[in-house]
């Protein structure tokens, strides 16, 4: 089950990108399950990384190439997440980057990793390796779509978004994937998204573009509120595409942020429609508050309750779960009296109670739709942040109840 | 669906409380559904309630009369909770607390109300106020089976226990019962605790009591991670056993701690074995906590994670749920090599992957029971706390999807 119609855009080429893919047999034979992503010399990436504390060999060693050495490859297998591996899964993370920089005569630390899959399992490092060749000998600048099935888990359809723009009578692109279909899968884990653009960005406004733009879209969804040990969001820039370079005071910033900023909502919006049994896509609009911290906390108080989920998924329009969410969110001398909160277009309360011109039927018409709008007015400042979410369907719970296989 | 026997106690009638128990038909015609406890003079209330900002108007009130007054009557509705009625709600609390007043000749400040059951709705007073002689009439010491089920809502099963002991060669009793099946139903709300003994207790000592025991019972049970509206826990001393008074160094109090802690633990846990679509009844332990904080971090977030829920639902050892819960509660400088995780006896992590002893098999015959341990033990420090939870199973979304009728 998905919210909408999700199908993959056109993608456009990224010039000094190509991606190659093949079949390492992972956890399923024959399945493409190997992608590489060859970097002109002289690209910059940018990237967010998962908080959780347990995070997978990959993201430590990604992390690490990151900081020492000049991407040349990002290496992504499926089927294998190598998380809770302790130290042999580090050295299986290094081993594969390794052989993958020998094949391609780059240094160690050119490479970067990603793995997504079961976890507790030792990653498959001599199926992986016996791949690479394939997937070098592959390379092809319009590798997207196929990159986009290549590094999906229990996701049930690819993830893509592309656009193009003019920067100085140039036209550049920006395509990107991502997959994932919880916040967290450990045991199919988990969230990944690749953006690209071939326009060059100085690197304090690429990292600043990657942590600004992955915010507010990868960090404002949640399918369960659970986070993940692999979750990784990288942002490249090639630079090929011969328009001028992106730095902190140029004028084709702003559309450059807008074209991304696209692109991120995007696939990060896909993850959530197609989020686990989800049957509904929901956008929780908190404004009027204090602070940012406040609205995040109701935003994501609402968007976790298991009563609110289970309201949605029921199309009921059950407005104490809200409330009573609201509530509990922990903001200091919230006026109860103050705030509203509607669905879509519909006042469900104002002045500590159920809005007086506030009918079961106008509530029961908004929430019969596939998308939803709940916006909480909190009516105190002028601080706004939105999240999104989905519903609680038997499907998360059969998904997530069945045993491991 | 609830876990283990659930059988009501034989309850033991305490000196100085009577119980009426009458139909009010506020929801069902017929139904036994108000509930008066009356208190012999010089009897003393503590209690806690909910710390949701939304609380009901009855909470409002009965924390008003309890600050001022003598409490002699505790007035117990179901089927409507008086919650999310703004004005209207206090008025009608109040007016319900002044003519049970007046029937038994008390101060309005000696009533406490508490509602439970739907919110949004008027709480219908002429209904109530009509049938309040019916239940002064029917005052019984014995009334405590009845009461257990007089205030249910959702819940399958009412929940009960009674515990005697002897205080300086007196025999003195305790008895309680508690309603609740989500740790908030804001539809058909919510949780209520009210334990009662025959021992004098000096006030300082009994609102002790009353927040320790609530904090290591009712305030350590989770079923959705949800607060209500209406939460409220009462602990009653009528002093009319004849026993001598429990002051603050009293040699007796040791002795009616453990007994009060025996039946507000039991009284918890009914809860908990009661909760929507409970299928097992989980205790989540966490030790060698360097703080209390980060001890109930980390067993909160195990508790309310939907992905271990489901796993529990599924009988499924699923460590790397466990693992990644425990890595995103925000403890700070985690040593994720040090700590070990069990299931029951069986040691699920050590040194940051899956113990080298463990099997799924061995897991796999723990989670097939229908009472689970779950132990993570942090080591970095002698703290340790204990929360009670339940798994997630299909009926709760069936349950709490089900259109409110």
């Amino acid at each position: 089950m998905a919210v909408g119609p999700g199908t993959l855009p056109q993608f456009a080429a990224i010039a000094g990108l190509r991606i190659g893919i093949a079949s390492a047999g992972i956890k399923k034979p024959g399945r493409k399950d190997l992608v590489v992503l060859e970097l002109a010399e002289g690209s910059r990436v940018a990237g967010i990384f998962t908080r959780n504390q347990f995070c997978a060999a990959p993201v430590h060693l990604a992390r690490r190439h990151l900081a020492e050495g000049q991407p040349r490859f990002l290496l992504i297998n499926t089927g294998n997440a190598n998380a809770g591996t302790g130290e042999r899964g580090m050295a299986d993370a290094a081993e594969c980057c390794q052989r993958l920089a020998d094949e391609a005569g780059v240094p160690l630390s050119a490479v970067l990793p990603f793995s997504t899959g079961v976890i507790g399992e030792p990653l498959p490092v001599a199926k992986i390796v016996k791949a690479l060749p394939d997937a070098l000998a592959a390379m092809d600048s319009n590798g997207w779509a196929a990159a986009a099935s290549g590094i999906m888990t229990t996701d049930t359809r690819p993830k893509g978004a592309s656009r193009e723009l003019m920067i100085d009578g140039q036209r550049v692109a920006i395509s990107g994937i991502s997959k994932g279909a919880g916040m967290i899968r450990p045991n199919m884990a988990t969230m990944l998204g690749f953006i690209a653009t071939d326009v060059a960005v100085a690197p304090e406004v690429l990292q600043q573009l990657a942590s600004e733009l992955g915010d507010m879209s990868f960090n404002r969804i949640t399918i369960d509120g659970d986070t993940s040990t692999n979750d990784a969001c990288m942002l490249i820039a090639t630079g090929a595409s011969g328009a001028p370079e992106i730095g902190v005071g140029s004028t084709h910033l702003p559309a450059l942020r807008a074209a991304l900023a696209e692109v991120y909502l995007e696939l990060a919006h896909a993850i959530v429609r197609d989020g686990e049994g989800a049957t509904k896509f929901v956008t929780i609009e908190v404004t009027g508050a204090a602070a940012q911290q406040e609205a995040l906390d109701v935003a994501y108080t609402v968007a976790h309750s298991p009563l609110v989920k289970t309201a949605l998924f029921a199309s009921d329009p059950n407005w104490g779960r809200i409330l009573a969410a609201v509530g509990r969110a922990g903001v200091p001398d919230l006026n109860l009296s103050a705030l509203e909160i509607y669905l879509g277009d519909v006042c469900l309360v104002r002045n500590g109670g159920r809005a007086e011109d506030y009918t079961e039927a106008r509530g029961q018409q908004v929430m019969s739709q596939e998308e939803i709008t709940i916006h909480i007015d909190l009516r105190r400042g002028d601080v706004k942040e939105t999240v999104w979410t989905c519903d609680f369907s038997h499907d998360y719970v059969t998904i997530n109840a069945e045993y491991r296989t």
